[in-house]
């Protein structure tokens, strides 16, 4: 049999354009034709790149993960200095993005969450994102810690959990008000004093 | 022209199963026939209720924030005589209901605040629902402030959304993890730390 043909660039075309269209329109809600129509892919090719579905949400949100394991990684390279203004610069940038967007879209893995309950393999994937994030972000404050500018009196491990489940919530607070609101009260109440030594 | 028969009773049989369906499946992987035959109305009746799988999607929202609503009413009550009692109480009993289901289905407007972004109706109903617990809550928190328990540095209604919002956060994190320990964590954070005078 012949194998299909597959290009890393298509796939990695269908994994953008997957979260972004999941980002938007829920798992469910959207169609595997529109991101494949965005991905100026042919609807026949699909299967060739991912077996369901089911598979396909969790590559992406994967592919999603992995973009922000990169972004919380240059991160840590900057809080070598200065932790506190490391995680503050990340936090910032990431509400301006979303103020840019309308305070639409929101974390991807923050929207499915609520919605893909019944997939093991998606759940797996969002847990592993979830894991991967808190690690790094408590890399970050352990430096924080040392530094001497965060409270030393929880682990790096559990504010950093802290940190990031209180964001997600407060992102989607931001998406149902359609405001930067919650974004602005996060920042004050967990980097200015919450976290603070 | 005859008006279709409705009853109060079918109507509010279709909210309650439209309410776990939705919880459970989210918005749009969830169907309403399956929602009707759960709530053994037949199929062509659903529309002598709701327009639209919409407009039945907000009021479902409406449904569920009202029961909420009401076991908030009934926490300021409590919290007459001891707000921050009350507060631990109104939430050891919603993580303990969270355990009970196993750790799935968690908030209905959480999960769908991810996945309703295109429909107005919809997320106004949200944004209602946050609004209406927010302000319940915040009376509670004043009560405590008036009490010395809570921190007055801050205002009820700021202590009161950035509670709702990180606890939200925390709820999704239970859904993704099939764990407790989000909620656990939350208590610990805000409940004994972050709120107290």
């Amino acid at each position: 049999m012949a194998r299909p043909r597959r290009s890393q660039a298509t796939r990695l075309r269908l994994l953008e354009e997957g979260a972004d269209v999941f980002l938007r329109q829920g798992f469910h809600g959207a169609g595997l034709l529109e991101v494949l129509s965005r991905a100026r892919v042919p609807k026949g090719s699909f299967y060739n790149y991912f077996p369901s579905k089911e598979a396909f949400g969790a590559e992406v949100v994967r592919h999603y993960a992995a973009e922000f394991d990169a972004r919380l990684d240059a991160s840590a390279a900057r809080a070598e200095k200065d932790a506190a203004g490391a995680l503050e610069r990340f936090y910032r940038d990431l509400a301006k993005e979303f103020a840019d967007a309308g305070h639409g879209g929101g974390c991807l893995v923050g929207n499915l969450s609520g919605q893909l309950e019944d997939s093991e393999l998606c759940r797996t994937a969002m847990a592993d994102a979830l894991r991967g994030w808190a690690e790094r972000i408590a890399r970050i404050v352990a430096l924080g810690q040392a530094q001497g500018a965060l409270r030393k009196d929880l682990s790096a491990d559990e504010v950093a959990a802290f940190m990031l489940d209180s964001w997600e919530g407060a992102v989607l607070r931001m998406k149902v008000e359609r405001s930067d609101r919650p974004l602005r009260r996060w920042i004050e109440v967990v980097l200015r004093g919450w976290i603070r030594a």
